[in-house]
């Protein structure tokens, strides 16, 4: 029985590897034209893979090993997650699963052409749909639950709108004051306005990042994407993008660091798991954290920039005249803006709350879908407080939802929070600032190797949580660490 | 009947699409690490993808379709190449093949370890298991034939020793003199020699010639490779690579116009046989003698580079200082070389001379396997009069051993062959240094769609030279052409 759930694990994680790569591929350098012919053929591929693991026998072989109580504790929850997994398949054809799949790839082929011509309505029919079939589906599944709920549950298990609201109201009552404050209070002179940063020089300095942060060709390789991701093909294959802006240095370096830490966590899980269900369940919130922990708490400290800001400025003579304390302030201003990935780290979180109740709404009908677009605006001024001038800097921003990944965003916010808790946790433990200066990236890694990254998903995220950081999750921590840092960066 | 066989070559289609697409990742951009992961689930897959054309029902498909009368043309082709297709797995079963498929990709791991340590060693225990298992499965599908006259035609339908006997015969006859008079004349001046040619510039510069050649990031990309190849995932998808090499530009830039050649057949392949089993087995030798149509006949020819030059030297500021009669006369430069790839057009049969006689003598017993390396180098030797100085220049240069491709190196020689004879007709109906002076490659690109890319392997290879050219092959074209070029040139 443990041999033929065996097979079927292999089986299963050679389509994985086959789509993971197919669509790293689509991603990064296929041709423009190449999509139609693709999108079919992994439309097929991803349904053989379905087909696969809802077969009846395999089926049958979790059903029987749910009860085995001989199993080692990794076996147990490697058929608790494929149980869960399973469930989210269930009375879900396999032409349902297919057509949802080609859906989604034709979806964000739409949604690519509406953002170069600026025109949303090239991509509504496509986001509608995507929603009614979400719902269709969800409720087939599992017709006795809150359609969102049951979606927020599968990006992060154990959460819910009660738990989301919660957490978001503290987020409004604490930080929505902070940035008004802030607004008010003197602004940080941007001291990189103005300048160009050759891109042939970006990229190689993206290499000295990299190499700081020990991300080598070993086991990663960072390519060039519209919107930056990470990408798992196996332990040893965690791939990162990034994209260059000429305008913009911080753009390059920071996605670098943030898709760091996804793979990072990736590629540091423990051999005798990686590859499987467990390596693939790691919940959003907690792989957010990584990511958030490395671009944020750790890659905006001034810590970071004392080793690594030399290196910049030899890169590009005219950061001379910026001084360390000018750069790291700049790197820290927050300000509200448009685009949710560009945010700061501060006004960051009020994006995803946009995100958030528009998804809140679209399932429990609140938020007219019909005028999807205008509830975006409507949301950015009421929180943020500024136009939206054209979609593209609206509601075609985010590549999620052309992935019908509903339930996804808030993780986002999550993150954020598990991020701060878990680099209090951290700060008692290690000399991060020492290490940090001092290029020792390795040492962070490890602890966070030890802590988070070797168990994957052995256990739920709220166990992750506590093992990591002795407590279970509290937001106060993030809301005490934006508070502390943009008081002080602002003087307020 | 016929939708089912739709069906299946759909099916076939997705796996191969699946297959190629890891394949080309990982001689690109996977990680150091990533392979053996990899290896063993692309094994799995083209199991399963064996699975499917070898698969009871389809084979009876076949079968009775061919003996279908009121197939159209186009099916009844396809028909006939799945026949000559499932001819070569006969009497295979599942598990050798997808084990000679592991063995392929193993060996090349073993083949680029070996190279990065210059110890032909490493490999030499792999390449010895592919050329014992090619022998026994060879046998197993035709007892009683030659085996390496098999190989042979699987490469080129129609092709065998007794006919590459002849053909390289005659290019000893009539070439192996004219290198040995050329040697003992004045040599060409390389004037490139010394000079440092950044790579970011070369990238630059690659673009610019893919622009003149009409190959468009519309249908393709050009990434970097150890080995440059070509690959196509679709009519709309024909990838090709490079490499760069800071001390030599003519590398990278010839090395496209090659891969080109390649990706413009795959890409202009009508539209009702692209991508399925009529687009699959367009023959090496039709194939290559586009790349060195390409690379040679036109890339290397003074209106070429009448309107390319200027560009060049707009690059490289010091290249003002050469002519553009001493550029042509240096990409033409003959001299004997360690390295097939870098071989002038004059010297090049030469080296799949050596290949010829050196699998000829393996798959005869004539040669020791044993002591592989140097038999190699004795003919390098006897051939080319140089010594050979390490096996990186010697038997561990060529990818091809490594994947099992043995009777693949001679069409390389008959490719250009071929090309001289095409070369010749196009000459007689276009104006070829008029186009190629006014970059109006796509000129050229129409002429070659309409005689030969369109039809891929809708005709045979001699059908298809005599279609485009209106006569048979006949190699006396390009000895020929060899004769007159490199005379001229050396002002013999």
């Amino acid at each position: 029985m443990i041999n033929k759930f065996k097979e079927y694990e292999f089986k299963i994680s050679a389509y994985e590897l086959a789509l993971t790569t197919m669509n790293f591929d689509a991603m990064t350098v296929a041709p423009k034209l190449s999509s139609e012919y693709r999108n079919e053929r992994m439309g097929y591929l991803s349904g053989e893979y379905y087909s696969i693991f809802t077969d009846k026998e395999f089926v049958e072989i979790i059903e029987n090993l749910k009860n085995d109580n001989s199993l080692d504790f990794i076996t147990k929850r490697k058929i608790e997650l494929y149980d869960q997994f399973l469930n989210k398949t269930k009375n879900i054809s396999k032409e349902e699963y297919t057509s949802f799949e080609k859906l989604k790839m034709d979806s964000y082929d739409a949604w690519e052409k509406a953002r170069k011509e600026n025109d949303y309505k090239i991509y509504e029919p496509f986001l509608l749909k995507l929603i009614e079939t979400s719902k269709k589906l969800t409720l087939k599944r599992e017709p006795n639950k809150d359609v969102y709920n049951v979606l927020l549950s599968d990006y992060e298990d154990g959460m819910d709108k009660e738990k989301y609201d919660k957490f978001f109201n503290l987020i409004k009552e604490e930080i929505v004051p902070l940035i008004k404050k802030i607004t008010d209070s003197k602004q940080i002179k941007n001291q990189l306005e103005g300048y160009k940063f050759p891109l042939n020089i970006q990229k190689e300095y993206v290499n000295d990042i990299l190499s700081y942060l020990r991300y080598t060709d070993d086991f990663g390789v960072c390519a060039t994407s519209i919107h930056p991701f990470s990408s798992r093909l196996s332990k040893n294959d965690a791939r990162i993008t990034t994209r260059y802006n000429e305008n913009d240095v911080l753009d390059s370096i920071f996605s670098v660091i943030h898709e760091v830490g996804h793979a990072m966590f990736e590629h540091q899980v423990a051999d005798e798991i990686a590859n499987g269900i467990i390596h693939n369940s790691i919940s959003m919130g907690t792989h957010e954290s990584q990511s958030r922990l490395f671009e944020n708490c750790l890659g905006r400290s001034k810590a970071f920039w004392e080793y690594n800001y030399p290196i910049l400025q030899n890169k590009f003579d005219f950061l001379k005249n910026i001084s360390l304390d000018e750069f790291v302030n700049t790197i820290n201003i927050s300000k509200p803006s448009l685009i949710r990935v560009d945010a700061d780290e501060l006004t960051y979180p009020l994006h995803i709350l946009i995100r958030y109740e528009l998804e809140k709404g679209i399932f429990d009908g609140s938020v007219d879908i019909k005028n999807l677009s205008n509830e975006w605006n409507k949301r950015v001024k009421e929180y943020l407080g500024i136009d939206v001038p054209s979609d593209l800097k609206g509601i075609l921003q985010d590549i999620h939802w052309s992935d019908a990944s509903f339930g996804y965003f808030p993780t986002y916010a999550l993150g954020s929070a598990y991020a701060a808790q878990i680099f209090n946790k951290m700060k008692q433990e290690i000399d991060v600032d020492c290490l940090l200066r001092n290029n020792k990236y390795d040492e962070i890694n490890n602890w966070l190797k030890e802590k988070i990254h070797k168990n994957a998903a052995l256990y739920s995220p709220k166990e992750i949580i506590l093992k990591a950081t002795g407590e279970e999750f509290n937001p106060r921590y993030y809301v005490d660490y934006l508070k502390n840092k943009f008081s002080s960066l602002y003087n307020i």
